[in-house]
């Protein structure tokens, strides 16, 4: 066999073990059908927002491409670990060591050369290092709360989850897009005075 | 409001209706579950397909990024026009009249700029006159063979598609990516000799 049909080989055994991503399930509902979005169209969406967002991120030269790659893979670790909710902090305690180990075994799937590539990608996303990470962050944090706010709060409300607690999840965002954070603490309001997030538990 | 207030109003407007995609249904099967793969999903597992196989394009010099921008936007046009099964001569009958008006629509609802960038990328990818649209196409071709094969068949036996159909209707792949091509008339073979994929009708 070739050295490309052999690199075909492993490339697309990992494309269809990616397939898994469809059904993994996520806290936030979609807005049409009102079901659990799973992580695959989760991805997608922000896709399409970092190539409709990029203008506006903190750093002028951003590397648009990479950040599309590390949004692309960002959820791959959550065949394996499956999904934690943003604001499960019990789930929280080790979810990283659990992502990890699902990280070595799916990057490992790829020729050597990508498979380092992709797990370098996927540890500068989870690292926030760079201005790439930090605006990936902060398409990842904003895509969910938009749907909360577009659902009448469906997710939090059914988790208790309060204003304060939205705003200190998510702050992170204007690490990468201040414009966006700008945008997203105007959002939260409006949905406090819909009456589709509460400022107090219970 | 500032200017970039105001654009980021139009921009998210567009991700919240982009949010539909989800809904649209394919004649694919996800290897998982076994139920329809949507738009949104089929999207996201073209990226992937994308970044993992862009180094087996045809043309060397391929831009990735915006072969990408290509794949996330390609079928946001069957929020209003549906899916057209890719062996349904006729529904395919106006399909990209119907779906130029879909283009018109919804790329309107962006800032006009991006509307200008994001309606000519879909044309770009229509008219495949481009190596980067060849290889789009090329990847949105091959991954629902790829499903296809690995649910033996499925949506193909539905329909009662042949070996000949599946090869005429794909051939296109090897325009944007020849290694692929060979990679996918292999895997075309295997499905027939595995009784997956029948040679004659009926």
């Amino acid at each position: 066999m070739s050295d490309v049909a052999a690199r075909l080989v492993q490339q697309i055994k990992f494309i269809a073990e990616a397939d898994k991503l469809k059904e993994i399930f996520r806290q936030t509902i979609n807005t049409q059908s009102r079901r659990a979005e799973n992580d695959a169209e989760h991805s997608w969406h922000l896709c399409l927002c970092v190539i409709i967002l990029a203008e506006h991120a903190n750093e002028v030269s951003l590397n648009v491409l990479r950040v599309l790659k590390m949004v692309i893979i960002h959820d791959l670790v959550e065949i394996d670990a499956g999904d934690t909710f943003a604001y499960d902090t019990a789930a929280m305690a080790g979810q990283h060591e659990r992502e990890a180990r699902a990280a070595d075994r799916l990057f490992g799937l790829l020729p050597s050369d990508q498979a380092l590539e992709f797990r370098a990608l996927w540890d500068e996303f989870e690292s926030r290092a760079t201005p790439e990470a930090r605006f990936a962050l902060a398409v990842d944090r904003f895509q969910p709360m938009l749907l909360n706010c577009l659902t009448q709060g469906a997710a939090w409300n059914r988790h208790g989850i309060t204003q304060t607690r939205v705003l200190e999840r998510n702050r992170h965002i204007s690490e990468g897009c201040s414009d966006l954070w700008a945008y997203a603490e105007k959002m939260i309001q409006e949905a406090v005075e819909a009456g589709h997030l509460r400022t107090t538990p219970g």
